[in-house]
């Protein structure tokens, strides 16, 4: 029985669902209706808004460079990795939805709260699962190629921990100070960002080795 | 005359509609408005939404793993598969439109029965295109890759038969009881996610070869 | 001077145009809300809305086994291929919005007319510009694989030609009866899809050469 | 330590959020509701709507092709390049979300001023981005293909150039004659399009190499 697939088009489906979710957050900010006769002050109005897009687009795109990151490690993958992905594609393509609900409650002091920790819920599931992920992949050496070290695989494992550690904090957090933990979501995921890898080493340490 | 295509950009241009027709779904879940004052009973109280969230989303997920099985054994595409294709491709991307209705019918008993029946005829629709689409790849053994034994297309074309079977009899079950077709469906998707098979054989089927 | 692109990028990004323009049809199909209470009259009543759904579908599937067919040809394309594929990216991202028209004027007989015109000549404007592709491809035989033979420039170039004459007039019929013209769109486009050529000869074509 | 990635799944990232981008901006084109009793002219009076879309569509066509002509000179991106780049995608899909605000403000005089300016800033920020992209991609020479030559790196760097001086002239035009400015960025727009150069030598310049 065929147990494996090669990664090519996992990528490319995974890749189309990362773009697509990233540029569908743009049709949520909404152009100021009460506020049209002074569009200036009905933009700055809607910083929650533009908060959350911005969020949600960091972290998107942090997730996309730990997947590429991941996948380049990987010859092929087995069905477990592949559920999983499509379980984290699940969360991403999910994430909009959160995203509006905190850009619509941020305002509101009886929902806000609600929102905000909704939307720490998806993106602790998305911090899980991409942990998951390579931990599933790892777990079966037999998937990575040949030049990736044992040092990477580990180092990679400690990576994705502290943001499952600063999720479950900026959670706690949102239901004391909600906005607080919405501006430290995106905190965490511009660290993300700044932080990820590469998936070739650098020429200098190719001619250490 | 040329009556033959590369599989490449047939997978591609498939992937993409995969992709943001899954992703697509999301824009369906509206952020609960008359309960807004009361955020996480209005989120569970649209339980319905979040049913047909995660029954479509596993049925495309489940697709695209057992589309991704079949041309990974295909060297070439004929015409008549392509068309199967486009079919297949147009089930897919209508799939939102009876998701919504679902989501919408599911708690109002008069038009809940007629949206599930729908609902579900799409789904088997698209499980009998897949269908035809290997059996259509199957009866030209020269679109096949050479390592493909009669073994795995008796196989697959087995494989896709219990499918046609459960959605008739959850069809058949809408009329009577709508809540309990629904959960069906879910299910269903559910078991062809888990049970994909790969495109490659297991090391340990290779060294057995 | 650079002043060529290679073939693949320009596939991508126009098989992801080709995939959302096509996919986004779906969103325009909306849940009949008048006649909620009786799903399937409403359903049944909402025909133009199918009809000019399964119209954009084969036209947008043909054209990308169309286009598909001549990229397959080409190993480089110029400046000018270049810019008449974004002026045809730009029509069939354009034509959800005809689309959107037809299916909500169809009935109201005063602005029918001028929405299935208006369709149509969106439709045209496809055909014109896929013609204008193949002409510019096939000006600079440089651009054109070395197993391209005369014949087949020359064949396709026919072929792109019924189209816009059917397209003429089904345009001068929709002035008189719309709906009539309506159905010949998509009959137009269902031949487009059944006599679309493959990219590469079949086995039996390439033994006898 | 790894610090950089091939540059196919950059590409295919890019283009996907290009593309999707790029087909999203139709669906602000709304049906015209108050006039649409008649149709034509309905259709004429939403000529902002019209502009805004072309002028958009021509901006990411342009953007992409001078997208492919940078990557198609790169062999690898280093992390600096990555994170330019995903700037550049977030103001790509972005621009969906001005569009629609100068397509609905152009026809009222207080609020058409802050639309336009706003509008020209994102593109001032897109034209910023693709210049820095290429800055850093030329500042580490051991990133580029091995055939591109100083001069071309000279060319391409003074190529954007003229860009960022016609936006500030077309934003700082905005505050007096915002509906000349609005044309402004459309010309500027259609002329990117057409000067785009290719990714590859033409066939004279390779010989006379």
């Amino acid at each position: 029985m065929r147990r494996r697939w090669d990664t090519t088009r996992t990528e490319a489906f995974s890749d189309g669902v990362f773009a697509i979710a990233i540029t569908l957050l743009v049709l949520d900010l909404a152009v100021p209706e009460g506020a049209f006769h002074d569009l200036w002050r009905g933009i700055v109005h809607q910083w929650p808004s533009y908060l959350a897009y911005a969020t949600s687009f960091a972290t998107i795109g942090g997730l996309w460079l730990a997947h590429h990151g991941l996948f380049s490690r990987l010859e092929h993958v087995n069905s477990k990795v592949m559920r999983i992905n499509l379980l984290l594609l699940m969360a991403v393509s999910f994430l909009p939805y959160p995203t509006r609900l905190v850009a619509q409650a941020i305002r509101d002091e009886d929902v806000e709260r609600a929102a905000v920790v909704f939307y720490g819920a998806t993106l602790l599931a998305i911090a899980v699962l991409i942990g998951a992920l390579w931990a599933a992949a790892a777990s079966d050496r037999t998937l990575l190629r040949a030049d990736v070290s044992e040092e990477e695989v580990q180092a990679i494992l400690l990576r994705t921990s502290p943001n499952l550690g600063l999720y479950v904090v900026a959670i706690a957090l949102a239901f004391l100070f909600p906005e607080v933990a919405a501006f430290g979501y995106l905190a965490i995921a511009l660290v993300s960002v700044a932080t990820a890898g590469g998936d070739r080493p650098s020429k200098a340490a190719r001619e250490a080795a």
